[in-house]
């Protein structure tokens, strides 16, 4: 296998396959089929077992996968077997819903660090954070070895942070802002703004 | 042009190139070249070429594209040139984030309604909603023809709160629970679960 050749939207496929196994975990759930995955994702079971044979034979004939063991080598494929120490950088109502949102648990991530843009939020306590200057982005990040990040700052801001993110040594950035962002090629963007996502469906109405 | 033949990726990429362009339009810009527009949005200038000829032929060989020009037409093929009217179901900290959200000014859309399925939540205000309960999402969105959704309850509800909007007659649901929903062929989703698109950029790290 080489992991460079896999296709990014294979790869993209691959989380959503883990949350829908970690569910089943949940109820206790022991084997499942790519039939019963693909019922739960709404992906086709063919789909399901030529993404996943990409990365090895998981699976047996007749018996289906070892949900524990699915979900073991998902998580060491994506890189989620770890705890990924996370920046949130804006301080507003999105960033004040992720530093509480406990959905990270389990799942590979956890905010280490808050910094806003405003002077006016600097010093402020977000949950367990005291928000930081976000001009000390770059050292503060690159001294914790903080690879990922979310970003929810104003647009009008958000390229100048996201340069202090990748400065600081950050590879990963969710972008909240609703603004396509200038990064170098070795670092990774995903768009969360939502008022594009409502774009793409409502051209379907 | 058949809309129904266009794929889905030239679609995803053409809310993006409206938020680019009503940017530039906002900073008083008057025309721009694919070339520019590729650089602001990070796609080639003969992508973007290809994506917009696919509705028309809305540039001129040497003077490229007129800005307000072109968002008209986006908005028109995207059917933002009007208001949707949305139902926010989930009065937590994501919920409260978006009902305060200014980023959908302008973009299309405006939430008119608020439920929770918590009969905690019901009745309390949220910025200038009372949340009204969930199970009363058929009727109520149904009446008042409310096509679009965004779910901010947590996995465990989701999928009962989604059928419920599908059965009050919701088309398209921006889901932010950390669960795929079976929902009908005719109606569409969208995933905004922050831990799965960062665990699909954990994976190039």
């Amino acid at each position: 296998m080489n992991a460079e050749k896999i296709p990014d939207i294979i790869i993209g496929r691959l989380p959503i396959y883990l949350r829908a196994l970690q569910r089943m975990d949940e109820k206790g759930m022991k084997t499942t089929s790519s039939q019963e995955l693909g019922e739960h994702v709404g992906i086709s079971a063919a789909q399901i077992r030529k993404d996943i044979s990409q990365f090895g034979e998981f699976g047996k004939q007749g018996t289906g996968y070892s949900i524990a063991f699915l979900i073991d080598k998902l998580r060491t494929i994506l890189k989620v077997d770890r705890i990924w120490d996370v920046a949130l950088v804006g301080a507003g109502d999105i960033g004040h819903a992720l530093a509480r949102y406990p959905g990270f648990e389990n799942r590979g991530f956890r905010i280490v660090m808050v910094f806003d843009n405003d002077a006016g939020k600097v010093g402020e306590k977000l949950g367990s954070f005291v928000v930081e200057d976000a001009a000390t982005i770059p050292q503060k990040t690159r001294a914790a070895g903080v690879k990922v990040a979310m970003l929810t700052v104003p647009a009008t801001a958000a390229q100048e942070v996201a340069d202090k993110l990748v400065q600081g040594g950050v590879k990963a950035i969710l972008n909240y802002a609703p603004i396509s962002l200038n990064v170098p090629a070795n670092v990774h963007v995903q768009y969360l703004d939502p008022a594009t996502h409502l774009q793409r469906m409502t051209y379907y109405l």
